[in-house]
């Protein structure tokens, strides 16, 4: 691709001016359409040093509301991005509905200098390419814009300006010996490159434009966009089609068959109880000093006993280490973006721990249920939680999913004793009796839930709750039994 | 205070550990009576290193729901801090309604590192001290419970337990350097300790803790805490008064009789827009280079031309440098917090410009005039944003306010052509009708808003904007005269 880079021809300064002028003034009349049709657009530049990505964006943007457009580049993001999985920084940073984002270079450069650089292995490489095919279509099938460029200058050009750059005192600091050290290896970084866009061409393509005509490369990218914008708003905002990928799934009962009825005898409970949470202390220190980040999902009917089972998880942890996430409905900034934002923004950084109560399986459960998202949303869901779990585990977290079961008569009984009993008023509200009211319909979304997510990465464990005393102890064995293998695991350079 | 600590007397252990288990039970009652009371709770844990921080804190928490409280640590605030006021961490953690927050260290701990290790100067420690009894003050005054523990321990006791830790390898990594050079400086840190708790006493006093004595240092943070709970839901959310600080203020004219007349021809705005853009571009890039944090916040009429000022302003600026902050309604999130929190939360990093689209002064306008917060809580705001602009100003920020002003005639003559023209009647709604009506309850409170906040280090500018074009000069010309008077200034160490 960039080895044969065609110059496109000269053309007349004033048209070209001309031209630039009334894309512009056609960007101007977009952004109030794309507020209306709550369209988002993330715009990722990606390019040689000195090649002129900020200053392209400086063209792009000089004439549109700041109000409807920021900028991100890698170096505004915090430095403590190494402790996130390596998206991190581009998911939590993707623009609310009606806005614009200009990325000053993202996952394309990040990537490239660390293969360049050796400091990540072949293969995590390869699960890197898959995480950004993944992450951009799942932007793209909830709605957002999402435009490709790569700003492209030959080996002579790159020498030409870093030379005007080191030549000045006001600019010489602009050089970093990165980007020298990207000079002499131009060869290196120009195949790099092109193998990435070659495999991530696909479903969102990449626009190569020549930054050397710099004009040309404004005019050509303001095409690009306003073109697309049109389109874009002509169509209406896009939902993406479900599609199944290849996941190895594991075998999960249906919950009518599973038997709810075992039991602790007292005596045990308090002993494993002690033995288990003094465990999982020590392994908690482990974790924190091999820098594993766990990520605890709780699930399960409405008085199943997730808040207590959390609670005796939570006991022996060092506070300063873990968190526990109740995931209410979303709010307005949530509901404005892709519905796994605030997941995202949720994680716990490596060595940490997050407990959430209640997921982003909401997405089909709740939000199937209610009609909060249409019948394409939540059957894409399946798939693109899968694939969010696999960059979680990829990136080395621990992740363990509980569904807390129990039956309607268990149910009713403690329903009924909240209702009865002062101190427990509060935890039993009117639409606790209206779910309960669906839970046909609730169990037939559970059992396809656990069909289709209970990946060999991150598998679905279901906890028999009748016996609230059962369920905590078998939950706490899990995480034990888990954080046992993964403190054992030998980690690759997955924490970068 | 420190030095004359007394040790308390030994108590039967199990009379201890059945009082303790008493508070416990208390304390679980207490946290569902804290969320309905929308009662926020923040407890600062302070103390010598090895005196048992992180396991008080454990003691404490081990029975609440984790749902409702959080521990934060200095550890993991993220390293970019630095670039943040120095209370930024904590500002920016503090609790929602009917949640606790447990703070492993704060913002004594920091300040008393700093100046001991010469990091900071004796102005800046005294900035610092205001800074904190403000903040805390502003907590208290906005319904949050705070409880200030110092956790003491002698130094014979603190080098048993030093050796300890450092003895086996389990635990020898916790043993800091930072935590050997406290023990050779104790006497120094003593003194720093007490000097700090001495001026920082009032109005939210501190509570010494033996560390010593393990049991009863839990029994006596339990009974404290559950007594201040007990007493602050028997008095219901407390609402400070509003109370005068001295400030320095600048004169300023009512909102009558500003001249609306000023104009500038189209040769001037043309000459003048392109000089002074210039000159904001060079600017800026010294800023970021010095590390200057510029805040620029824009009040104004509905259709007084804020946005298209803002435009100018941000044109020349590199975008990958500043950003724009509209600010609407707060959110959910946003309402269960402090008012300020929301700000804090926005605010630039050294170096980074930005310019806020209406601010917190809505507090004493909208959310005055349409009763969102009581009259206490709006009389007592422009105090307590004189001192947040203080200790933005004190961090090294240009801070400068404008009142885009125009008068009824311009504005409604502005809004029938917003109304007429298709292009821009989504800048029109019936609020900003409704909003109209009340101009002469506005202008009231923008007077008194002006008269109040005024102050040498945050000015009020007033912008004559019935001609638009002057009015982005003016603001333009104050802009650039602001940063090349910080650029020339010589910065003290403000941005450690």
């Amino acid at each position: 691709m960039l080895k044969d880079f065609e110059k496109s021809s000269p053309e007349e300064k004033d048209a070209l001016n001309k031209e630039i002028k009334e894309l512009r003034a056609r960007l101007i009349g977009q952004q109030q359409l794309l507020r209306e049709k709550k369209l988002p657009v993330l715009v990722l530049i990606e390019g040689w040093a000195a090649a002129g990505k900020g200053s392209l964006i400086n063209q792009l943007i000089s004439e549109i509301d700041p109000r409807f457009y920021n900028v991100v580049s890698p170096a505004v993001i915090p430095e403590n991005e190494a402790r996130y999985p390596f998206l991190y920084p581009y998911a939590t940073a993707i623009p609310e509905n009606g806005k614009l984002i200009f990325l000053d270079s993202g996952w394309m450069e990040s990537t490239v200098r660390k293969t360049l650089r050796l400091e990540i292995s072949k293969k995590e490489y390869k699960r890197r390419i898959r995480s950004v095919i993944e992450f951009e279509r799942q932007l793209r099938d909830g709605g957002y814009l999402l435009l490709k460029i790569f700003l492209h200058i030959d080996h002579d050009e790159q020498l030409k300006r870093l030379k005007a750059l080191s030549s000045s005192a006001d600019t010489e600091w602009r050089v970093t010996p990165d980007d020298l050290w990207q000079h002499r290896e131009y060869k290196k970084f120009l195949n790099a490159y092109d193998e990435f866009m070659q495999e991530t061409g696909d479903p969102v393509e990449w626009h190569i434009l020549d930054g050397k005509r710099k004009r040309i490369a404004v005019r050509d990218a303001l095409k690009l966009l306003v073109t697309r914008i049109d389109e874009a708003l002509e169509a209406g905002r896009y939902i993406g089609e479900p599609f199944e990928e290849e996941f190895p799934l594991l075998e999960m009962p249906l919950l009518k068959d599973v038997d709810l009825s075992p039991t602790i005898s007292d005596e045990e409970y308090k002993a494993e109880l002690k033995r288990l949470q003094d465990r999982l202390s020590e392994l908690h220190n482990v974790i924190y000093r091999k820098k594993i980040p766990v990520i605890l999902c709780y699930e399960g009917w409405d008085a199943a006993g997730k808040g207590g089972n959390i609670r005796r998880v939570a006991y022996p942890l060092d506070p300063r280490g873990f968190d526990v996430m109740p995931i209410a409905s979303p709010e307005p900034h949530e509901l404005n973006r892709q519905f796994l934002w605030r997941f995202w923004t949720r994680l716990p950084r490596t060595g940490h721990i997050c407990i959430f109560d209640r997921t982003w399986y909401g997405r089909v459960m709740v939000e199937r249920l209610e009609g909060f998202c249409t019948e394409k949303d939540w059957k894409r869901a399946y798939n693109e939680i899968n694939e969010f779990e696999r960059q979680l585990t990829d990136w080395g977290a621990v992740l363990l999913k509980f569904w807390i079961h129990i039956d309607q008569d268990t149910q009713l009984a403690r329903f009924t004793e909240r209702q009865n009993t002062p101190e427990k008023q509060w935890k039993i509200t009117d639409e606790d009796w209206r779910n309960r009211e669906k839970w046909p319909q609730y169990e037939v979304a559970v059992n396809e839930m656990l069909q289709k997510t209970s990946t060999k990465n991150a598998p679905w464990y279901i906890i028999e709750s009748n016996d609230k005393h059962y369920a905590r102890i078998k939950a706490l064995k899990l995480i034990v039994e888990q954080l046992e293998k993964a403190c054992r695991k030998h980690f690759e350079n997955t924490f970068d």
